[in-house]
């Protein structure tokens, strides 16, 4: 359905040719300062035509708060917002339409619904990422002034372009000689990264010699009418530890769900994902160690922040797979809906590639699902607190007071 | 929480010394022929001690139904059921309960609760997925006996040791040579792969040419007192197109939250996945060609059988990454809840690798999204199907009767 | 939270002097005809200012669509829609706002969130409810055109002036004498009042010989700058036999749960209700008969429909006690919110009595439960249709295939 | 379904004549000191034969925990526990299975779900509320113990038998003379009864003028192999302010979900509710005064503790219409499912009055209410809490810091 969230909930609705395109978030704490403006900056960072590496459209996508706030203060009621589609004509009907565009929603949201919207695959329109951008944008707002959580997404791959993550040789023989499982240097790069640092490049590559490669793919990509993917990786610092919900609700668990909610991805993967698999427990184990303000911490973090669905107090860093768009204008053998094969070409100018526009989602749906577990474990915290201490058990059973 | 679903819904209960595990399966089609064997032969596939590659307890794990079944048929309402534990003493205590284990979740179970089991993770146990693997095997059922869905799931790898799916070159300057974005023997594997055929190996790997490395591969690890990772791919064959729920529970963002609710699960990917971003849209997207019969269907499948978040009654395909089992008798340096630095060397026996375990629970967690999004599709079906035709619109717009 | 139901879901968003109240509708059938006229309809009924018994605003509220809908026919999509505010300033501060309105939402919104609209309280504004209507209003439209349910609600008390119901005595010795547990009359008025009926009074009750009265009360009470509570009826006539979900969701607990969130609500009751606990089993027992097509019916109706908290196929008729409203302009002792005492005169006109004005939302409020609830059972008959007959049981186990 | 509850959230199972009933508690806080006793008070309070009033069966009911407790402290994880049914064996088939029970859900069960349990009713059986006794019995340990919030039910009314309450005179003219909404000491009672006044009598009505009349009235039904109904008042004593959640979780509208899911139940009335209907707002209305420590309360308390769908700390008083029991042993004229008619005299023997023991299912319902809204609003606080003092708005609009 069209709602994410227990306690910190989002609803979007709209699609690409209706009224506007909006939402309405529950659950914002009441009392936090918040304008317009606030909202504007993620869905500025995810709108279109903001270089040349995307599509030329340029909509304004400008926010306006319905509800939930007054004087610039929340209410703690609902935020109804919403963001006018410049062009808002049902689509005109061209031969064009007899296709479903392969690898798109068209035919997939015609067999769900059996009516679809003139302009295809409906909601899997790029468009309704606005109501999540906006509803990510408060969390993340409230989880950095507040708890000094620092969400930063940025973009790791474009096509086989990508920054050098893992130190994983792809031959048997030498697993005994791995000394990390992942490249230092991006483990650094994950701890140090920030938006200003990713906004610095149109690719939205942080690293330097990386991005040069990846515009140049882009544009060859653009240049050919055709199009490429890409990942973006996203790290959570300064998370407390204790946020997720065993069994079901795995901290990766819901946010692999948010992630693969964004349209055109295809894959998710937590820590050290698919290539720690490849590793053996005693060296992909993170040790603990003793922090400097007393508790614990680990010495390295190839978990990528999450133990057993929960996190444990490290970053949380995590990369998501987007394939590349289906819209292309390089003509494709396709067939139309009744089957008759034909040419397909798309009409008007497409992202060849959409990861850069991907990153402020992928942070706005990190921030939804942080907002959410940290709600919860909120009230699990502030309903056991006045429990009495517990003093017969094992000491290793109980958590100090002190650590509560 | 421990919930999982909207109308097929499973409630877990049960950590590993408690008196049993069990849960209540909510949801159930009324009428449904039902005996305890069904439920047994997925949890018989799930427990330990089956080979030489796992722990060597061996647990019963004989379900005990008690509710919602009379006669051997469902009536409609919840299935409870449960398991007992062999042991169901707390856990005695020892120095090595001293030290959280690196990379359990003894320490994040602990910060979250300020409690935790004297056994240690509490529910990331493997116990666990008994719950999941019962009401996954009555959806499986349900899904074969009435729908013809196959769920098949298999170790794709261990360690580095995998079944080769993949043809893209890892060099830039090849792009336009490649051919098959997944290996054409791997595709075929994909849909004739079964369960007899999987459980041949005890590796659970189905392709002659690969098993015996892995089986050498555990074999390694389990002398050095160590443990591996691995993969597991799964393939639904015969889903219907239209399942998925727009826009935050897509199909495949369903499955992976599923999928990384499972212990030790670290990483997801569907169809072509991490490997198809690298894959420009021209030859990533699947063209559309007329069936025999007169629908629409795709002369390749890159998308692993979802698009904008609907199946389109391809087959679907995932992959499932589980990191190599924290627990290992090896001694480890790390520290002490405490901060004292020391040396952990686990008590007993421990799976030195959990996939070939993990694919009856990827079999059932798969069964699980299934069976939920089947039946709010039928939902939407239902509540449509009386309306009158439409036959003011395009026809691009609105599908004919016949195909409802 | 501000969202309601499960499969057509509604949620909310806005207060008395934001932007514009609104809500999104997910879960709408794909294909179903649908203009902005439909919904207008009930919230033309729902707005004040339409006769001198109600506040002399008239605001127009008309209804903005914003998404789910393309030439008239629903996409299957969420409906978004709004309605603007016509004041949309914030409250202006007078000495009146010193003062929490007794037993309006003032203080308690106060206490919750610790931060309040300027206009007091908040989300409990009865403009809150145009979301509510508008959804109530297409799934009202589906289930009349579709299949013939018809929902229609009436004022049946004001004050203590109220529609003769119960036949039932006031003392026990009369107990054996009972030939009713209601009156012939009230449940001859059940089965044929209509929605033409209701509106032709401005009291929306459509017995002739009570109406009179309640006005004149209505009237008293608004000359004595006072308020009168009363009752709202409602009868759901042509509903299907099955739905209601045991155990927690049967379909009277949501029901009542629907309606007593309604504002300024109180009390709910179904079929005979508190009356109808004072009369022995014998006599209350709905006893079977065959119906003319060959199903069963019951020769009386005093379950209201509803037995163990599933349909049977007869009238739901159900009461909901609305109480007098809070915001009087007749002076009132009362605190300050940091307790002074003093006397609090409220500012402007207020309904006198919100019972007439109810009565399309509490239509409202029952179509969606009957809409959520019919798409439940949908998923269940749909999911459990094809499964085999069964042959093995005894035959009062099982319903003949004909039934289904 | 059959899950209950957000965060606080409870699952049953379990039928007459199958292995066990039980539930899955989800969401208790961790560290809570919990043996089985504890929930065995209340489950042996709702235990049939207590009495010579109840049936004369005689269950153990003896609960058995299987999760989520060590060493008599709660873990955080789920409450897995059951009660084995004592006559495990189907239902034989006897002539008396050809009739639906008239106001039972035999007929209903199997419309709903085309199969039924040979014992009829299935989950509408009274054995399903030991699962939610026993969470309810969680919840109110923590509740009393931790916040001093005391839920206590009693016997209101059985038949036309009834503990005065209201002093409203049924005549229009006397309106201006009543002096109170409800008798002085009814108000008295709620504010000071307790279980243990309640357990005094069997027919737990602690009101020593009506209960000897309502006893005679039970034994009356029995005699006459029939059977009463009656009502049951609760009261929650100690709830702190600012619980229920705005729009549609309104506290009373969640109570009334909870209270009208139990069998049985056909009416709910919050506060006056529905006499207060009759009483103007002038005198409806309950002023604010100062509170000795401070903050304010209310010299009148006819909401029954709850304004705007959100408590303000004042008692919650609320009264439960229970039905006449659908199955009586005095033969009744009906029609067997087949249409065929012919008269019923139902085996055994059963209770005459349920309301007695309804009394702890009441307060277990209303402990899982208090205790889901509880750690909802905790959540809000916590979240909310650190969040910087706002100054800059006008005085009404923000809680002083001191009293949040």
């Amino acid at each position: 359905m069209s709602t994410f969230g227990t306690l910190f909930r989002v609803t979007t609705y709209g699609e690409s040719h209706c009224a506007s395109v909006g939402c309405i978030i529950d659950g914002v704490p009441p009392g936090l300062k918040l304008t317009a403006a606030d909202i504007q900056v993620q869905l500025s960072r995810r709108r279109p035509g903001q270089s040349d590496l995307t599509t030329p459209r340029n909509e304004k996508d400008l926010v306006l708060i319905q509800s939930g706030i007054e004087r610039d203060y929340t209410l703690g009621t609902p935020i109804g917002l919403l963001v006018k589609n410049e062009d808002q004509r049902p689509h005109d009907y061209t031969e064009t339409d007899l296709y479903p565009r392969p690898s798109h929603a068209d035919y997939t949201y015609l067999t769900k619904y059996g009516i679809k919207a003139s302009s295809g695959g409906g909601r899997s329109s790029a468009r309704e990422t606005i109501g999540r951008v906006a509803a990510g944008a408060i969390a993340d707002m409230y989880l950095k002034q507040i708890h000094g959580i620092e969400i930063v997404a940025f973009v790791s791959s474009v096509g086989k372009i990508s920054v050098p993550s893992t130190t994983i040789s792809s031959t048997e023989e030498d697993e005994d000689h791995v000394d990390d499982v992942l490249n230092p240097e991006y483990i650094e790069l994950l701890s140090t990264v920030t938006r200003e640092k990713v906004d610095e490049d149109v690719t939205r590559c942080p690293h330097a010699g990386t991005r040069e490669a990846m515009r140049a793919r882009i544009i060859r990509a653009k240049e050919a009418s055709d199009s490429i993917g890409g990942t973006v990786t996203c790290v959570i610092r300064g998370l407390p530890a204790g946020l997720g919900e065993p069994v079901f609700d795995k901290f990766h668990a819901k946010l692999a769900h948010a992630m693969l909610s964004i349209p055109a991805t295809k894959a998710f993967e937590i820590g050290s994902g698919f290539s720690g698999t490849q590793v053996p427990g005693s060296r992909h184990n993170d040790p603990f160690v003793l922090k400097e303000n007393g508790g614990l911490t680990t010495s390295t973090n190839w978990s990528g922040g999450v133990q057993g669905g929960i996190t444990n107090g490290e970053d949380v860093y995590f990369k998501v797979g987007f394939k590349s768009p289906a819209t292309i204008s390089r003509p494709q053998e396709t067939a139309q809906y009744d089957g008759t094969p034909g040419t397909l070409a798309a009409r008007g100018r497409h992202d060849p590639c959409v990861v850069p526009r991907a990153v402020p989602i992928v942070e706005s749906m990190a921030a939804l699902v942080v907002m959410d577990q940290l709600m919860i474990q909120n009230a699990r915290r502030a309903t056991a607190a006045p429990l009495p201490p517990i003093t017969s058990l094992p000491p290793t059973m109980v958590l100090p007071p002190g650590n509560k």
